[in-house]
């Protein structure tokens, strides 16, 4: 599959009231338990999708249009959602997350993007050289790896409780977990 | 985290609307990528719990109530959503499973499960002896692992228009797939 601008809009659309679907009056149980140290719960994913939409995706198209590869992006954060959620409720974060999502894609179509717009480079920190159309299409992949992580956390927390069913489910096994 | 039914039913009752959130309308390049032969697609994956609903969890449940560890359940047929969705439409299926799902939590709280009950033994067909607890924790597990796998399976379809961003993206190096 090769990427086409609408068929990623229309994933990234749906992000938001999907995880309201699964996570809005959810019991704490699930929705705050982790991996562990240093890793996300449900609640957290929330917050590190909100400091994306502020400071990652659009802020970076607009780079890559307006500087090219002469301004290299900023880094990243990917715990500042520890001190910007901090005493927020999750169906505050949904909401904030969901109007954010709404404003940077109504942004992203009135760019008006064309074909040769996508090849344009921009320069990340780490990674070196890198596409518009690469980060267009990583914004979309960051929604599924982080809906991803929140069905492997929630499922860890019945890791003892599914007995010897844990053979047949795949997400018990998962080391597919992001930097 | 210890199993309750309530927390689990919680999430139970919300797998309906998040995959529809997540699927409805969305185009077919994302519904109907599979990840290869004998692989399942979204579309897939929605038949695949309809045919839980229907011949699984809650008829399990009954078996072990009513007949314990005398009558081994029936084997479940992972690829029998290729005949039964065939021609039917996502919508429809999605429609389908809501109803089922609804109707089987009533049944399930009609039970009135006491926590004695939830060591009720009956016997798998391959894993041997289990019980009414590890049922139904799998039964919540077993959702959250085709989420999961709806998230990788989707992902993989833009796995070369990432470019370098591959590497901070674990869901495409996930290996938790179901068997």
């Amino acid at each position: 599959m090769t990427y086409a601008l609408d068929d990623a809009i229309a994933l990234l659309e749906r992000t938001p009231s999907t995880l309201a679907a699964l996570l809005r009056d959810l019991p704490d149980a699930w929705t705050r338990a982790n991996e562990g140290d240093g890793t996300f719960s449900a609640y957290d994913v929330v917050g590190h999708l909100i400091h994306g939409e502020l400071t990652d995706w659009m802020v970076r198209a607009r780079i890559i249009l307006e500087q090219g590869e002469t301004r290299p992006f900023d880094r990243y954060d990917r715990f500042a959602q520890a001190r910007e959620s901090a005493g927020r409720s999750l169906d505050d974060l949904l909401d904030q997350f969901a109007k954010l999502r709404r404003e940077n894609l109504a942004a992203l179509r009135g760019l008006h993007l064309q074909k040769a717009d996508l090849d344009r480079r921009g320069t990340h920190p780490i990674l070196g050289t890198v596409t518009l159309r690469q980060l267009l299409a990583t914004w979309t992949v960051h929604d599924l790896t982080h809906i991803h992580q929140i069905a492997r956390t929630m499922a860890n927390q019945y890791r003892g409780e599914v007995g010897p069913w844990h053979v047949f489910l795949g997400v018990l096994r998962c080391q597919g977990h992001s930097d």
